[in-house]
Order: structure tokens, then sequence, then C-alpha cells
């Protein structure tokens, strides 16, 4: 049996979209899928965030909890602030709650996002019903894989592997993929 | 317990991309997923069979196994030529086994979509383990929503309904949905 | 001043969706936008023939006059015959008249396409009001571009080139940019 | 002979990708094709940005000239700061000179927006070679469309006009087709 990592909890300043606090504590006994994302970093604008919208109208919201994390790692002025992403997720029509990271220190990487080990934006996280990380995703990957993988955590009655966490390469900047600090 | 129907065995008069007939006997234990189509119908050439495609890619062969189906209901003398799908087989690169439907008497629906219920094309059909029929859709099908129900197929260990299968009404003739008798 | 071709007259056994066979000579004094196709030919189904359609929608047919041409040189069992072709443009619903290119001797490149020396399908053709051969495009050209090209042949009272015919090299086969033969 | 309209001098506080400030009077004799737009507009992110870039990609820059206009008449603490517009600019990877519209009295529409009266975001404007406006979009407009429409001003050594300017209503609020005040 695999060395199952519990998913770090959330470090999260303020949540925008939700009536209080979440914790992954208190999501526990439901898969969380999370969309870590920078309002200005086009491959989370045209693919990360819509594939997550689509993941919060799939699956029903008992099972699966979409979440989206807002992982500010460059232009902290543009998109550091909380009525920047307000609007964005208001012109966006994004339902789902979405908390700000805490800020690292000195403006590096921010809490959650080193937490996790994320290499850049968009990453998809996935945790199953016991509170253990078991994907984490940089860039993109297909919805019926996708779709495929949340499913196949909402049926796990006892812990099963679908598959390493990915461990890739990023290199700096911004692609249509995403961008990486 | 709903009543699972058993998937009616495959009435195909020849399997192209297979070195021998193919039947859902001979696939017990397996996932299997029915693209049936029509080499003229848009909406199977431009969304039903590369989703089926798509499928083949990303779920293992042990798993799930994708057929298509090429049930000629219209347009006889145009798609009902063997030579006529071997062509389109080959330009569109589709690699999975497809099975030219027996037809039906006086040239009307053939056997196997018949035997379905089907109501045009592109129609998908999920058939579990143990060769029971557990989905139909006539039309088109999220991918991420697939995925999760393909995935949930390959779970089963006892025999839990999906979903009902979908039943709803087709218009004749051609749209970018499909094409209905 | 350049060395204008005049197109060569079309070489077409039938046409369908027209009235009465057409020639150039017949539509002198109007921009005719050709796009040969076959009807296997995946970079024509999905791209050139979707342009045409829309070439159709956006110009005054008083000013422009978009025709398909059925140019098959491979696969011609399963394309070649007046009852597959006119199932395809009835189910794709293409409305400009389309005629089929003369085979060439012993199932080679047909007539017509060999006279405009086409390198393969998709290939789209721009002919001025004066009847001269202006672009050759074999494969993809971009909507704003090509409405550009088209409203210069338009606007045009004296002859002035747009650009040299574009010749390249196509390797044999069919990509998703069109087919070779 | 229609009375055109000499299109309005822009009134823009900064100007970003520019070496030195733009006015329409030192790019007379050249077509000038404006896309207004908020960084936070969906419509305008998705659709007329990129196409936008596009024209700049298509046309000779000695022939036509593309601006942006950042228009904010809503969320102005969001995306009413030069530090926020670089910030997007940079991601987006947009290289076409953008200028920052002046506000307005009290927060409300920009001037230059005003002075064009358009409706919200995204609007195209179309100026032609003598400085007159000749064509003001609100929301889509197909490339092969603007292709012909760009072309034909630039093949203009008198004045015709392409159609009359666009007037219509648009609801407050975003959509996928813009966002109006």
């Amino acid at each position: 049996m695999p060395d199952l990592r519990s998913a770090p909890e959330l470090d999260v300043i303020e949540w925008l979209g939700a009536p209080a606090p979440i914790t992954l504590a208190g999501l526990r006994g439901r898969v969380v899928v999370i969309e870590a994302f920078q309002m200005l970093c086009p491959g989370c604008v045209q693919v990360g965030l819509p594939q997550a919208a689509r993941v919060r109208e799939t699956f029903a919201p008992d099972d699966v909890v979409v979440l989206g994390l807002h992982t500010v790692f460059e232009h902290h002025e543009a998109q550091g602030t909380r009525v920047a992403l307000e609007a964005f997720l208001h012109e966006y029509r994004y339902a789902f709650p979405v908390g700000i990271d805490r800020p690292g220190a000195s403006g590096g990487i921010p809490r959650t996002m080193a937490a996790y080990a994320m290499q850049g934006t968009p990453t998809l996280v996935l945790i199953d019903r016991q509170g253990r990380l078991r994907r984490r995703v940089f860039g993109h990957i297909q919805d019926l894989r996708l779709g495929a993988e949340i499913e196949a955590l909402t049926g796990e009655t006892d812990a099963t592997l679908v598959g390493e966490p990915e461990l890739g390469e990023a290199a700096p900047g911004c692609t249509i993929a995403g961008c990486a600090p």
C-alpha cells in the first residue's frame, strides 16, 4: 500500500463566495477539487477555471466540492487585491467559493501553494474522502480523464491510488499551459 | 433493485479493423462503449466519433473496449458499402473496430439499431462488465460526464445503476446533434 | 506588370445544386471562389467547406460566386459516385453549386484539378472579375486574410496582383491540413 | 454622398506599448482599427482582443494600425490602474499600443468612449485613411467580414461608405457578447 500523504490544510486569508471560512477538515467525507489560479494567468482564464466550473455542474455537491484558490505569485499589485478578484469572479460568473492564499514571506510563493509544492498556475488538486492528496496537475488535463479520476475517488470505500501525484518541470513565465514562478 | 436488461448481442455482417468477429459475449468482464454512427452524419463526424477515439486513448483496453457500429438507415447507396466505410475510417484514422449493422427488412432500421431501440445517430451505448445495457445516449454527452460514467462502470464489483437509460424524442432528419430516421 | 494567367475553364461532368451547367466564362464580371474538395478528406469537411459556406454568407452573390469542385483522386469507389456526393451535400446542408471534376485518364488526377496544378484537397482558388487566376491555396487560409483578399478582388477596376499564386510542396496522404495525391 | 463624420480625437491619459503619445491626426493616411476593451470583460478577453491581435498580424502596419483602448466604466478599483493593465497586457502578450481612456466625470463613461457613443465593451472601431469614422461594432464581428471591411478601407482612394455605423441596443451588464454600462 502506498504511503498516502494527508493534504495540507488550506492557509487562506479570506473566502469569497462562501458564507463562512472553509477547511478541508470540514469537508472530510467528500472529494475536493481545488483549482489554483491567478486572475491574470491566460491558461487559468481560458482552460482551468472553465473546466472547474464544468466539474461543479457535473458532480453532485454532496460528493464533490469545487474550490478556487487564488495563489498570487506575480503582479501582486495588479491581481493581489480583494476588490480585483471580486470583480473578476463577478464578471466571469464563477459560483464556487474562492480562497485567497496567504501571501508568502516578502512576496514570494503563497503559503498553500508552497505547502502543496505547486509549480505554478493553473494547478488542479484532487483530495479524497479521507482528506488525502491524490492528484496534483500543473497545466491541463483532459475532461474525459478528469471525469474518470473524480468518479474513481467518489466511488472509493477504501484507499487505493489512482496514480502518483504528477511531478514535473515547469519553466518560469506564462504560456498557454500556465504560469510558473 | 432495478431490472437490468441484458444488452442484445450485436448483429453485424462484417467487422473492419478487427482480426476476427467480435461478440459482446466474448467481451464479458470488460466495459463496452459502442458508438453507433453513419459516415455521412455531421454530428457523428464532428462530435461522436472524435469522442469515441478519445475514450479509446483514455482508458486501458483491458478495462474498456470501444467499438464503432455503422448503422445505416438512410442514403444506403452512398454510405452502405464496405468500400465507402473503409475509405472513411482510413482517412479519419479511426483505429477501433467497426461493425456493419445488418440491414433491416426492405432497407429500414438495421437490426442492432432496432434491438437497442436507438433513435438515430450518433448514439452512445455503455455496457457493463456483466454485459448489461447501462446507458444509451442519442446526440451528445459531455466528456467530463462520460468519463465519470465509464469509470463508474469499470469500478463496479456489483450491479448498481448509474442512471436510467435515457429515453427521449428525436425529430426525423439531421441536425448538428445527430440524425434520426 | 506581372503576367496574369487566365483561369482554365472548369471541366465538369455534372453540376449539383445548379439549374444549369456553370462556366467561368458565364461568371465573367464576378469574383469566383472555388473550393476543391473530396467528401472523405477530413481537412475539407472540418475546415475548407465550412469556410466556403461562410464566404457565401458574407459576400453579395452579385459580386462573389462560391463554387464547390469535387476532385476525386483517391477512393474512387467510395466517393466517386453522384449519389454519394449528393447525400453528403444534403446532410451537411451545403447550398452552393458543386461540380464533379472530370476523371483523369486511368483514374489519376481529374482534369480541372490537373489544369489548375492543384496539389491536393482542400484547395481554394480565387478568380478575378476578368477571369484570371489570382490565388491558389492548398490547405488552410485564415478567415481574416481570405476576407481581405476577396474584398481586394471585388474592388478592382484594373488588374493588380494581390500576390503570386502560392506554390509549395505537399506530401502524399491525408493530414488535418488536407489530402495530397 | 453620405455625410461622413470625422472620428473624434482620442482622449487618452497614457499610452502603454508606445514610444510616444499617439494621435489619430498623426495616423492620417492609414486605416486605424481600435479595439475598446476592459481587462475584466470576458467577451473582450476571449474574442475581441485575440481578433485585434490577428488583425495586426494580417495587415501591413503601413496600411493598417491596430490600437487598444482601455475604457473602464465599471470595477474602477480593480481594472482602473496602470499596473493592472500593464500586467494584463504582459501576460496575454498583446503587442499593439494601448491607450488608457480618460476617466469621465465622477467615475462615469470615460471621455473617448463617450465621444464615440460606444455602447460597451468590446467595441471595434474602423477609421479610414482620411480620419473619418466608418464603422463601430459593439460585440462581435466575424473575421471574414472584418477582413473584407478593413481591406475595403485600405483600397479606397476616394470616400465611399462600406456601411452605416452600426447602432443598436445593449442591455446593461456583461454577457459573452460584451459588457454594457
